[in-house]
């Protein structure tokens, strides 16, 4: 069995418990961990840091450096532990984001291509101890990724030890999807050769140093997934909205049947919108995205995608069952890469992804908030959406009218932090209707955008405003003394609604 | 002499007047005019078509597409004309931004490699008519561009008809420092070839279909160039920062003493910025920008800069006629390519380059504005400056810490726009001091830049403002209710003053 999952037999004699490898973590230490939305990431060693700490009582702070989001449960427990020091570059987790936002745990919210360039130039603290998990390591030495790249193969050629958490619990029928590229530093680089979705340009495995690895741990431990909200009426409304337009674009010579490789943000509205395919006439569909959800294998096994590419598979508990059993029934359509070739400009750009991610809010001029709850409280993070949006061939930007029960227009006047501008912003859709603002000057934009896409209880407020800015002139029309009333409106008094 | 210019011949018996030529542009036409920075723009044609519609009296408006900002004259009187209906992707011109701010002309902002990737995929009104500014037609019958390449080779092969200005007073010395090369359409696109700064990827013409010509207008008009700022005591210390800055990231093995390709945003603050470099220790330093303004053939002639790439040539009158007539000094030193390939994002990441742009206020969290006035007001738009900080391996802002006299404080505690968000701006530089926000979060963020960049007559309140936002805690910690209060007094009281 073993010798199946290590078959370069020196390994073996590295092979440690997880306290063991935990007690090569010090104060101060830089960790880099496996792990993108909540797939592949690394447990055991890190949770028994955590009862070292705990046990020892040890003053203990390290950085955490991961690819996004990793199990709640990790990320939890480390949060809660108050051992994190700085965590980049992005996390899904309530307890570590009330530490957060109590400013308790230092936060950088990065571009998710931008980690693995800031590594390389030194631009951030070296990679003391990279912690990764696998599915094997092969006769050359190899380390075979499990669910997700991330930023596996560059906490590998950057840290100064490498731990591998092999994980019995993931298939080795995992082994030949990963598809590893590592681009030089930047000024020494050749062009990236990918040029097609389904083309490989990489090994299946990530080459490392034999001397670095200090620990090798044993683990059964599964990704700890989630459930994915289920298409309600208004995503499907949503859904319906976008595959309309792209029969209007497909009509009007735009687009071809098969539109141009698709992006979808992680979470369940965009995973919803990309169900709503399934009732579309598209097929060949690619998708070359950061995260491959639930939709993503439903469409694959409706014959509509053909292939996918992405940095990591994230599933509901159910479909992982499915999925990660009958992996061989899917590894002929899929390819994972590290997120900064999954997120890459160079690629974005060259193949003209059509890219749909999540907004918290939009403004009428076409801004969009990722991130930030009322300007100041951290959600998740930007992820690879600002990767995608500006180089997209389209940036599609999905968000329901409402939130908490209509006490929030998510169509605001002014929105209260921004992380999409209006100069990458082509789509806005909810449930009310799409606003198409390609081409069109910021004054043309606010009345689509209030027309199409805001709900009808907010609409008049947001008409009001739009008339009042207007009287002061100016391209972006601005009440600046009530920009944010709607926001400060809230905090007051529980409702935007005036 | 027209041989020499004309080496075509069935281009000669296309000869007309610019009147004549201008009577093939009617109403609701888009037309594409040659031009980056008031250099290389179609000037006589523009201007014949205004003394027609004068004459006539008849209703005419077009959209009119350039590469960036064109001569004040050509805009101006444009924009007093009142016959532009949309007008992109920058402008620079006092009557034209009345008129955006006013509402009566449809203005879209964009980033400057954007415009040429929406026209091929037909997401803009195609261009009927292309006038461009050349300076000769080879004997295959290539046209050769000016002093700007911009996007005259995507308006050429996008327009239905071609008008040619062909401008003697353009030294046919220009020929040979162009480099065309366009990419495919997106999805169908092969690398860009292009790993170094001084590298030939294409034509020194731009290659053109004959039957789609309507006109050649010959003209002797020289560009509209206008004087630069020299530098002052604030740009001075600016420069002072960067280049300490610099010489620390060398030291630290971070950069090389030729740092790294250099792109400088236009204007008198960034030229006067790059002048700095005389007094740097720096050498073999390489340009990779959209514009070479007269710092940069400064830094040539010191023999501090080696080779520099750019769309356009932008120079004060007095070194316009220094360098232009004696380009045959500059000529194996320098190359102009057309703007998406100056500003493309896969070149920008693949170089790494340090990118230097001027903003007009930034906030405490390093969110950039670079184009509104008070939020409403367009000044000038977001040129190239979102290309390359997006992609670089240093995004830098530069701006003076107090506008109008100390009454406008360039550090706010809330941008009245976003134009770069708080994940793209690695430092910003004031005659104050510099921010280093590599690696920071925002809360670090904060302190430093008020601590650094901040003049002393407005870093108390800041700090206050900062200190009771911090009391509500978040990880962007803001006073919704305060944030734009800054600008509000600015507008009811003249000053930002408290």
């Amino acid at each position: 069995m073993i010798e199946q999952r290590i078959r370069n037999a020196a390994y073996r004699d590295k092979m440690m418990s997880p306290s063991q490898a935990a007690s090569l973590i010090q104060d101060g230490m830089t960790v880099g961990l496996s792990g993108f939305t909540r797939s592949g990431d690394a447990k055991v060693v890190p949770l028994a840091l955590v009862e070292r700490v705990k046990a020892s009582g040890e003053a203990l702070k390290i950085n955490l450096f991961t690819g996004a989001s990793i199990g709640d449960e990790v990320d939890g427990v480390l949060a809660e532990a108050g051992i994190i020091n700085k965590r980049l570059p992005f996390q899904n987790e309530k307890k570590m984001r009330a530490k957060i936002n109590e400013g308790e745990l230092l936060y950088i919210d990065q571009h998710l291509s931008h980690t693995a360039e800031q590594l390389r130039n030194g631009f951030l603290p070296p990679i003391d101890v990279a912690i990764l998990e696998i599915v094997a390591i092969t006769e050359e030495g190899g380390i075979v990724p499990s669910t997700s790249v991330g930023n596996s193969s560059i906490f590998a050629s950057m840290a100064k030890q490498i731990i591998l958490e092999l994980n019995l619990a993931q298939p080795l029928g995992l082994e030949g999807i990963h598809d590893i590229y590592e681009p030089e530093k930047q000024g020494r680089r050749q062009p990236i050769p990918l040029v097609g979705v389904d083309q490989r340009i990489g090994t299946p495995y990530i080459q490392i140093d034999f001397e670095k690895v200090a620990a090798v741990v044993l683990t059964e431990k599964s990704d700890q997934t989630s459930a994915i909200a289920a298409p309600d009426h208004e995503t499907e409304r949503m859904a319906e909205h976008l595959i309309e337009f792209f029969e209007h674009e497909i009509k009007r010579g735009r687009l071809p049947r098969s539109l141009a490789p698709l992006q979808s943000g992680i979470g369940s509205v965009a995973n919803a919108v990309l169900h709503g395919f399934l009732k579309s006439e598209c097929t060949d569909l690619e998708v070359y995205s950061e995260v491959l959800q639930d939709a993503v294998f439903d469409l694959m096994d409706a014959g509509r995608v053909k292939f996918a590419s992405a940095c990591s598979i994230t599933l509901s508990p159910e479909r992982a069952r499915e999925v990660i059993a009958n992996i061989d029934r899917y590894r002929d359509r899929i390819l994972l890469r590290p997120q900064e070739i999954s997120n890459h400009p160079e690629i974005i750009r060259r193949l003209g992804l059509i890219c749909i991610n999540t907004a918290i809010e939009c403004d009428i001029y076409g801004n969009v908030n990722s991130t930030h709850i009322m300007g100041s409280k951290m959600m998740n993070g930007i992820g690879g959406s600002g990767d995608f949006a500006r180089n997209a061939l389209m940036g599609i930007f999905v968000t329901k009218s409402t939130a908490k029960g209509g006490s929030i227009s998510s169509i605001v006047p002014f929105v209260s932090h921004v992380d999409h501008t209006e100069h990458d912003v082509d789509l806005i859709v909810t449930e009310q209707g799409l606003a198409d603002l390609r081409g069109l000057a910021p004054r043309e934009r606010a009345r689509v955008v209030i027309e199409n896409c805001a709900h009808p209880m907010y609409k008049d407020a947001l008409l009001d405003y739009y008339r009042e800015a207007l009287k002061r002139g100016g391209h972006t029309p601005h009440l600046l003394e009530e920009a944010l009333a709607w926001h400060v409106r809230y905090a007051q008094q529980g409702t935007m609604q005036n």
